[in-house]
């Protein structure tokens, strides 16, 4: 199978759970609508993706890591729908289709949200056959952790409340580590949580999300809306300082190179099988939205 | 110790273990000073007071629901922080202060909440020795289900989506289940579970939490802003149904007392030691704010 079938195959994997996951909600949930419109049916599906191709590496059962990827995504989710927000990044596009606060009013985009980061880990503390359940808490201690004070929220209060405001480089990269490496970590070490493998693997998360964010930020400097299917130039307009911004575009663009070489490394020296994952990486390196 | 006294024990126990769970934050995380505004030095307790009160009457050791009764409280703070944000309640008061989006902006509003919500899974994800990974599971298992698409966000949802809209009685009982009867049983079948109790003891929070609903809206619609400490009618102000409006004011007072009696009744059935919880009930029934 070749990369891009597999890529479509853990894309189609993940939609479908996510549609299961959502699906029981279907009568039951006021939010129902909302809550399918955000999640389903559009997105890279990047966390997932990374989450099987590192199970395919390291010779881990795909359904094992099922429940994990499902709760990842949907946890990624509510913090896109509350970044969104009027208050917050003020986004009136995401995936290309109106955010959900245009879509259903800002009340419901809250609750949405809100909702969506409980049945994440509900998702995770319901029962299942594929590990045991000392390793399921440390998974729900890990993802609660990262969704926690000193998270992604943590990060995203502070980029925030750095709008208009010089950064060193040291602050930005603070607040790439806390609003999106944290996540990338969470996916790897939820992988090896239920693969078995050493929690350490998750530094290739955190080298992965470093340089997912720095290349956003890059992309969103240049990239027109209708590639990126959100609002572009949204950092600039927001005046939010950037890697680009203090050390210029071509020591960024180094720096991020530097950060795939490094992922590459790691993939090499820790996982028995990485050729499909150092692709993946490849692949993920040049993307241009 | 006579019950005043029992009660302010309680309520500093509870309050120096949210104060101990929060202070981790205190160098690390933006959103501290936003969340110890909401969560500490404030609040009547009821929810963990429920449970020091149900362990009491059980003869469980505090200490064994002290991660417990702080999750539940993490997640009370958490649904009221963004009830009272301008696109939800919109009320500018809490606990006879400024709501804590006046205080600190929406924007850190809702992030503070987003947080909270995660650190109360995070609580009873965290390790602990007084009772084994499958009760704790099951305890993570029942809040997330009652914090996730089809509770207290789902009645929070119905309640906003009615507004100015006739309800028939059996919709209003509903939307009191699930923002807040919900909450309530789950400090009941959490006590439950930490003590090995029959988790069907839970009826016991349904009843109480139904009461004490049906008791607010009564209490909005007569007391004065100074006692409730919270913006009063503003139920009247956003035409929200009631059983007052529905039944009238005599007849939902009568209904009101008997929720109580059959909390009290169940009480006396189901707890080796009841007394001290019955009192405490029959003070809540009293309760004018």
């Amino acid at each position: 199978m070749n990369n891009t079938k597999t890529l479509i195959t853990y894309q189609e994997r993940i939609e479908n759970i996510l549609a299961d996951t959502l699906s029981v909600y279907a009568s039951t949930s006021p939010l129902y609508d909302a809550m399918c419109y955000s999640i389903l049916g559009g997105g890279k599906r990047i966390r997932p993706v990374l989450m099987y191709t590192i199970a395919n590496a390291a010779n881990i059962p795909y359904h094992h890591i099922d429940k994990a990827a499902c709760a990842i995504e949907l946890l990624h989710g509510y913090t896109l729908i509350h970044d969104d927000l009027p208050a917050m990044d003020d986004d009136d596009l995401r995936r290309g289709k109106p955010s959900c606060h245009i879509q259903f009013g800002e009340a419901e985009a809250i609750l949405a949200g809100d909702a969506l980061q409980a049945l994440a880990f509900q998702v995770l503390a319901a029962p299942q056959q594929h590990y045991g359940p000392i390793a399921q808490l440390a998974m729900l201690q890990y993802l609660t952790e990262v969704a926690g004070p000193r998270g992604i929220i943590a990060g995203q209060a502070r980029d925030l409340a750095a709008e208009g405001k010089p950064l060193t480089l040291s602050q930005i990269d603070q607040i790439h580590q806390e609003k999106t490496a944290s996540l990338f970590e969470a996916c790897v070490a939820l992988t090896a949580y239920a693969g078995n493998l050493s929690p350490d693997l998750s530094q290739l998360g955190r080298t992965l999300g470093r340089a997912f964010q720095l290349q956003d930020d890059l992309l969103e400097q240049q990239e027109s809306t209708t590639i990126l299917g959100k609002s572009c130039q949204s950092d600039q307009r927001l005046q939010k300082a950037t890697h680009a911004g203090l050390i210029g575009k071509a020591a960024a663009e180094q720096h991020l190179e530097m950060l795939y070489s490094q992922a590459i490394e790691i993939a090499e020296q820790r996982l028995p099988q990485p050729a499909p994952l150092i692709t993946w990486i490849r692949a993920l390196a040049t993307r241009r939205y």
